[in-house]
């Protein structure tokens, strides 16, 4: 419809290709959210009718256990559809993920029958729909195989890279690295501990300054973060 | 079209909730399948243009790591569509998945082009296709659950319950039952052995069997198999 409808599909190159009609449908029936960080934008048994297409800032996507440990499953960026709103309506109560805003984020909402109506009407936007299922499958598969594979020391030493970044310093528990990495927290402690007497990083109140990024890489198993 | 179709979309109540033009088409395009136990139905790298209706038998669904090592992800029994033709289309290799029939089973294979067809004209038949997926995220995510949190003994005496069923005795190698439950072979012969040694269990060679289901039950943590 807008200059601004125009910029927010630019996000999704997938979607500039819908024909003119579908286009303007998908425009026309989207919602603009900002929403701030720390924000719930799913959770289970949360009445969601809507599609969440994001257009800036990150969305991290979680499950509780039944003894309310979390463990991250993925996180969503610019260009990404959250398709928990689909799983929630049609498997219910046991899809237990919880999705909440990490940064400031800018969406679109398409409500649920406007959604239908387009998977209907656009064998593109079906492909896109399917191609996020398929991301979020391959996101859930590392998951299992980084946890049932990967010693904890590579795990940890892994997303302390990727968290920190280039910033060197991060704001986080114990409790989050261990959700971070599917683990407990008294195991991310213990890890996190060792990494100090090692030089790999120094410990602070929920801070965690990183000293020595080559080692905690080898330790990753990886050559890169 | 024929008898043997209505049969089998007996076996889907989604599907034989299908208008009249819908089901008509499902039947006409569909190709019936008898696979003996052990084919491979699915591997990345394939080509694989088709959709699977599961009429009766299983399937096996698991995911190798670089090593290979294998994880198994989830089943299929009758009633079930497999999605896995739609991940590998959108997601490519990544999506490193196989799936290969565990007893003979009878299918109908819809082609690629026939399922997009459906999935446009029909709201109830798109519902299907999400519910599947939907069901298969939830699978994944109760992996993730089981082998971030559960205890080896734990899973490993749940899967040993699940397995015998009303057998008693299984075919299995140490390997295999490593597979299950997304650990290595070495673990699960340790806590076999344990069992062992406890009267839970007798092993021989590609064989274990159930001496103390009450204990392994137990040691589940879960008052049923």
């Amino acid at each position: 419809m807008t200059r601004r409808d125009d910029t927010w599909r630019a996000r999704f190159p997938a979607l500039a290709m819908l024909p003119e009609a579908e286009r303007g449908l998908l425009a026309e029936r989207t919602v603009p959210m900002a929403l701030p960080a720390g924000t719930t934008v799913f959770e289970p048994h949360q009445a969601c009718g809507s599609f969440l297409f994001v257009r800036s800032g990150q969305v991290r996507v979680y499950q509780l256990d039944q003894d309310g440990r979390e463990i991250v499953l993925y996180r969503l960026g610019p260009g990404s559809i959250c398709i928990l709103t689909t799983l929630a309506l049609l498997a219910g109560d046991r899809y237990g993920a919880f999705a909440v805003t990490e940064t400031p984020v800018d969406a679109a909402a398409l409500p649920g029958r406007s959604f239908d109506d387009l998977l209907g009407r656009s064998p593109r936007f079906r492909s896109f729909v399917f191609a996020a299922h398929a991301e979020r499958m391959v996101d859930l598969m590392r998951v299992i195989r980084s946890v049932a594979f990967e010693s904890i020391e590579s795990r940890l030493a892994a997303r302390l890279l990727t968290l920190a970044a280039d910033t060197r310093a991060l704001s986080i528990t114990h409790q989050q690295l261990a959700a971070e990495i599917g683990s407990a927290r008294e195991v991310v402690s213990r890890h996190l501990k060792s990494f100090e007497r090692r030089g790999w990083v120094s410990l602070a109140r929920n801070r965690i300054e990183v000293k020595n990024a080559a080692s905690l890489r080898e330790a990753s198993g990886s050559s890169g973060a």
